[in-house]
């Protein structure tokens, strides 16, 4: 078990002290205190909130060891010495360590040091040493991953609190839940968008949905996390399946073209919008109110905690106007809106009929941007613009460009296991207008129109990158970026691959705002439940520098770059940067199912495979992508007999490396590669071949509903990856496609003639691998991706002039 | 989507009204009234909990639409009649179905009847119709399978009623959610059970916590939902992990005995017990509280309806004494010691070294025990007491007897996915003392002593049935029900296995006491937040009647038998028995690969097979398990090469069905064998052989965080078993295993001599099972279970002299 920490704040003495007094564990009780014991015994009197007598304190207190062989109580009876040893003894079990499992009572120091839990060196004598290592003991994170603080705050220790709370309450930088969750105010307000994309000759009313503290009708101005969550108001599940797109296409010849960038840039198009409404009064208290949002965990933690979360689904939404269109430049305008109004700058109303305004009264005006996905997605776009009151945005596992997230080398490329989805199927999931009869009534032909245009615009025919693609790609606009901005994505996030955060990294890195990256080895998820990274704390951090604006080192304390080793479970690296342009690069040459060195000299040889298969596997595949998988990759038979597709790929593996090695990065291959048709595509899978137990790539849940950060209120499980129990023969690191006919980028259509060899290049999906000594680097070479392209089954065979490939690998 | 809903009450139109007016439906806006539109439009008033003013409601309002064309609000003011067809068009609306993808605006009639929502079909056309129509719709489930009351509830509805609440309110039989769960009181006290398992010289006390409504002090007495989990305190995973035994062990032949049940009966000893301890006086306020319990959601959604709520996890967790021995008499006495304190009966003390007393005064002395697993398990063990107090309980996935959970016919037989678990990895694993190492300390040494000798007395040499496992068996006590009794089970569930309900269901037939059983198609869960039945409402109604004792036909509205079907999603059959003694028998004659009726004269024939296995192969099934089964069942080659199990097991099977059959209960089975050792086991699996979409057996989340039916509280997620979206070849419906020297029964062993023939007969685990026309059934005969048996991969060669086999299939 190890623990990572990176949002404890160091403060001198006299901040400690403050600190301590104002969450009221320094109090007239301790301040006639000298005696170290004692102290010690008044705080820990008031961690055991359970009891409500002196009798079942002591029956608590006698539940802990101080000793291997001494209880608690009885120790601080004693007058024996406090010795480190005993505190954090003691500090293990309060921290929910187990013992025996986790550490030996006879050597508490060391279980700390390994754990990775700070501690106090210098010897705890004094009263002032007790209170220091108290101070950072509530920093701590226990077992469960959240701090000793907040595993107390769950057991109700800011109850009492709740009435006299005015303002929020800060400890080692980070706000405390001092505000009642069950006092919240929920309202609703339609934010007037500067868009009239449902044609109506009237501007979009948004429907933003508002939770925010009770004290915020006592003059408290709270700052904001909001969630622009296309999802939130509902999904057409079923309209979204019936839209899919059927993959079992023939990929076809594409006319030659010569286009430049130029060509296909998107240029704003200003069209004529309505007049804002006629304001006909104004009014401070909403209309409208709900009951059950869709919330994001992470924002449930930051309600108690003195935020307002609002809560936003946008443009074609239920309840709101407008048509939904997947990426375009509206959606980010309906986005922004709602961050105008929390500002200062939009109109809202309260209601879509009156006309009676209703401002933001009781924000700070300083905006968080938070979620994941299509809500981060929305983030990013939304930072992209500059808006004002827009602080920070955290954006997790986002798209950067749209055409990232469902297209790739001039090819049509599913996020994975969304075969089939495109931005019109999307859009349909989304346009949840469609909920609310009576409205869709009124716009469904309207939106049937635009589905068809999307269709054609989105152009499956073709893979290429157009204006379409080009008018949805932030990177566009990153330069915009004034919001300080915190990346979270997975290094095995094959639904938004990290292409899209590898080059919003890489377009950020001279923009003049702080930017942080978390690069985790989960899929498509979200890390604030995690045990072996205080991803709460640092967000806590991060939103009481940005919204409240304390001094606390935030930008200082989190990591510019932060990326989990793919080897060992609980561990996490920090780096200056990602993708280095500093790195440095291992090449390698292609021989006979080999990479070699750039120093070997290969020789002439060509290699090729089919990509047909016959139709009884190709059905089976189709149903069974992870024995497809398996087969792709495997080398050996494995004793399930003959492997199917020994013939449909070709398999080149380096020598073991002698030492561990890192990717950092973009693989880049060259590939000399000719097609017996006049039409092609390679697909390309870099592979970490080798026996080792892999950590898992979802979550394994430790602890169900063990998190809530606040008494009495919402639960989130404990999650973490675990180490597979058996161990795997090899792991996909990443991977690209490529049509043979985008050549030279994803727009320009070059000729493709049967059976002539050509010269391509291809960057797979950015990476950082550790690669341990022992393994093999592997690639695997093909053409059909049945997870990812469209599934022809045609009679393709491809060549590889080999000793005209390469290989370059950039290396931390 | 087909809705299933059993807790409806059918109730005079007097009572309809009465009850409207309790939940302030009707009231004096209402009398006023005679126009059933305008009535129509002030109860739809009241259901748009979100508006707070006028122009917000008609915006909502016009968010339905009354026809294909006519917004509601539009409707309402139209002067058009009313007709069926409208309101129930509206009503599929409110009740949260989707225009199009589950109902056309043509035909809402259609829709009812086929999602089988109850319907008026006279004509709604007077205020009475208008508000007897309501009063039904306010009983129907929505699409998210709740009331559309509970809907109304959590979005709000009785939130203004809470500071008036001081007694619960029902509606339709069935209490409703006017307690506010912010003010539930949390108390914590400690039992004293007349045990002391830990042998200290004292009785033991056990830690109780109680969650009850704030009414409570003001003189309510409310009925108790108690749940006794020896999970709820903690889980020692690592300490349990450690202990798992070695099944990769060689089956042995053990030794003949004459053994009859008299000679392993069990009788219980009366064990001295020390006195009760000596009270020092009596307190009414508790003297320590909690604030996370471990919560079931079930007892969640009655916490806000005028229950109590107590969990206990009893000797041996944490902050209790005693000693944990699962399934003994000791954990009886200390689940229903609880009980007896709840009832009046019994003493606890605020805290446990003062011996100030507390009683359970709050209590109404009626108590329904809940639960699931080791949890439901406790609640049969308390029924079997004849405890005074226990009303109900309510047995989910309950052991009957710990032999039928890790052990079967003679030999040691894991649940599934618990390959290694006994009864002393679970004391281990659930022995929460440990995680107070204080407490720890003191116990430890002789805690060891304990697993020592149950390792022994479980006796894995074996697997036989002895005096251990006699007195750890609750079908002996049975009789002494005095409790009624609802079961459920899964009939997918191999974790506690369908003969632990079935021998209770057929234990239970002649005990007079009411008794329901529920079997669904799913594997070890809870079944309270599925879609296609009103568990939750089922549950309401029962507690109502048993702990509130309200006439509501709770005994007469739950079928006795109520069972999912197989073949279809959302079905729900209900019968009068299961395994029914009048059922018909279907006998079976064996031919080579063939069962033939046994009408049909069969040759003279033997078969075998070999339970040896090349090492690889061997080590390769225990690490997949799936393919190992899916090896087992797979007659032809399947597309991944060869079968690696074929010389391992035999396979019979019946011609086509020609109609569609109900096999019920439990399928007998007549076997002559012959080893070529003097030992052996055999295994079978009855398979249904023919190609079909079959339900998914975990369930499948629906709607995430989509149930609370409270407003602003614990959020449950809507679940359903859906169909698998690829046709399977088969599927295994029951299994059973057998020791070659139990031939006679579980305790008495038989001598087996090598390579003689024996005669035996083997009762499969109890089933229900719809089998479709045109299937197949199978038989899969074979010897090691890799996911059951020990595997010794010994040298065993079996013979089946197969005209000597029969097979009997109990058909409904």
């Amino acid at each position: 078990m190890k623990n990572n920490q990176f949002a404890i704040e160091t403060v001198d003495s006299a901040t400690e002290l403050k600190e301590l007094r104002a969450i009221h564990f320094i109090d007239a009780s301790i301040d006639n205190l000298d005696d170290p014991l004692a102290v010690w015994k008044v705080l820990l009197h008031k961690t055991i909130l359970e009891a409500k007598s002196e009798t079942v304190f002591k029956q608590k207190l006698n539940n802990y060891l101080a000793t291997p062989t001494v209880a608690l109580g009885d120790f601080l009876e004693s007058q024996q010495p406090l010795t480190n040893e005993i505190f954090y003894c003691v500090a293990l079990q309060l921290l929910q360590f187990d013992v025996d499992s986790d550490f030996k009572l006879t050597e508490p120091l060391t279980a700390m040091k390994k754990i990775q839990l700070p501690v106090i060196t210098d010897p705890i004598q004094s009263k002032a040493d007790l209170l220091h290592a108290w101070y950072l003991l509530l920093c701590t994170h226990t077992k469960n991953g959240q701090t000793y603080l907040d595993k107390l705050t769950q057991d109700g220790y800011f109850v009492s609190f709740y009435k006299q709370t005015t303002q929020p309450l800060f400890f080692n930088g980070k706000a405390q839940a001092v505000f009642d969750p069950h006092q919240l105010i929920r309202d609703v307000v339609y934010v007037e968008a500067p868009l009239d994309t449902d044609q109506d000759g009237k501007r979009d009313l948004l429907k933003v949905e508002i939770l925010r503290p009770q004290q915020t009708e006592q003059g408290y101005k709270a700052p904001v996390l909001y969630t622009a969550s296309p999802y939130n108001q509902g999904i057409n599940d079923e309209a979204g399946d019936a839209a899919m797109h059927n993959v079992d296409v023939k990929l076809q010849a594409k006319e030659p073209n010569q286009l430049n960038y130029k060509d296909i840039h998107y240029a704003e198009k200003s069209a004529p919008l309505p007049a804002k409404r006629q304001i006909a009064g104004e009014q401070k208290e909403a209309d409208e109110t709900f009951a059950m949002e869709a919330p994001y965990t992470l924002n449930d933690y930051f309600l108690t905690r003195g935020f307002a979360v609002v809560y936003a689904a946008g443009i074609g939404t239920k309840d709101s106007d407008g048509i939904r269109d997947t990426g375009a430049v509206s959606e980010t305008v309906s986005t922004i809106a709602v961050i105008e109004w929390l500002a200062g700058n939009r109109t809202a109303f309260t209601n879509k009929t009156d006309n009676v305004e209703i401002k933001a009264w009781w924000s700070n005006a300083k905006i968080a941007m938070t979620g994941r996905s299509y809500l981060g997605t929305l983030a990013t776009a939304a930072a992209t613009t500059g808006v004002e009151g827009l602080k920070t945005a955290i954006s997790e596992a986002a798209i950067s460009s749209w055409y990232d997230y469902y297209r790739d080398g001039g090819l049509v490329a599913a996020p994975n296991t969304f075969q089939g989805e495109d931005m019109d199927v999307l859009a349909t999931e989304v346009f949840s207008r469609m909920q609310n009869p009576g409205d869709y009534l009124k716009i469904k032909e309207y939106f049937d129109q635009v589905l068809t245009i999307m269709a054609k615009d989105q152009d499956r025919n073709t893979g290429n990158y157009s204006h379409y693609w080009d008018d949805r790609n932030y990177l566009n606009n990153v330069k915009n970026i004034k919001a300080d901005m915190v990346m979270v994505h997975g290094l095995n996030d094959w639904n938004v691959k990290p292409r899209n955060v590898g080059n919003l990294w890489n377009a950020l890195r001279d923009v003049p705002v702080a930017k942080k990256l978390i690069l985790h080895q989960g899929q498509h998820i979200y890390i604030n439940a995690f045990r072996s990274l205080d991803f709460t704390d640092m967000m806590n951090l991060w939103f009481s520098h940005e919204l409240f604006g304390i001094d606390n080192h935030a930008k200082e304390l989190l990591p510019d770059v932060l990326i989990q080793d793919n080897t060992q479970p609980e561990t996490w690296h920090t780096y200056e940067d990602w993708q280095s342009p500093k790195d440095s690069h291992q090449i390698f040459n292609f021989e006979a199912k080999e990479l070699v060195p750039e120093t070997v000299p290969v020789r002439t040889a060509a290699a090729s495979f089919s990509d047909h298969l016959d139709p009884e596997t190709f059905d089976f595949y189709k149903k069974h992508l992870d024995v497809w998988e398996r087969d792709l990759l495997t080398t050996n038979h494995d004793t399930t007999g003959e492997n199917r597709l020994r013939d449909n790929r070709l398999i080149f593996k380096t020598s073991q490396y002698d030492q561990d090695t890192y990717i950092d990065g973009r693989v880049q291959l060259q590939i000399r590669v000719a097609v017996n048709e006049p039409f092609g595509m390679l697909s390309f899978q870099l592979v970490d071949y080798g026996d080792a137990k892999r950590l898992t790539v979802s979550p394994t849940i430790l602890a169900s509903k063990a998190l809530s950060g606040t008494y009495d209120w919402r639960r989130d499980n404990l999650r973490e990856f675990t180490l597979q129990k058996e161990t795997t023969p090899w792991k996909m690191i990443t991977n690209g496609h490529i049509n043979l006919q985008n050549r030279h980028n994803n727009y320009q259509v070059d000729e493709l003639k049967a059976n002539d060899f050509y010269d391509l290049t291809v960057e797979l999906q950015p990476t950082f691998y550790h690669l341990l000594a022992g393994h093999q680097l592997g690639l695997v070479v093909y053409a059909t991706d049945f997870g990812t392209t469209v599934r022809g089954n045609q009679e393709l065979q491809y060549s590889l002039q080999i000793n005209k490939c390469k290989m370059s690998l950039p290396i931390k």
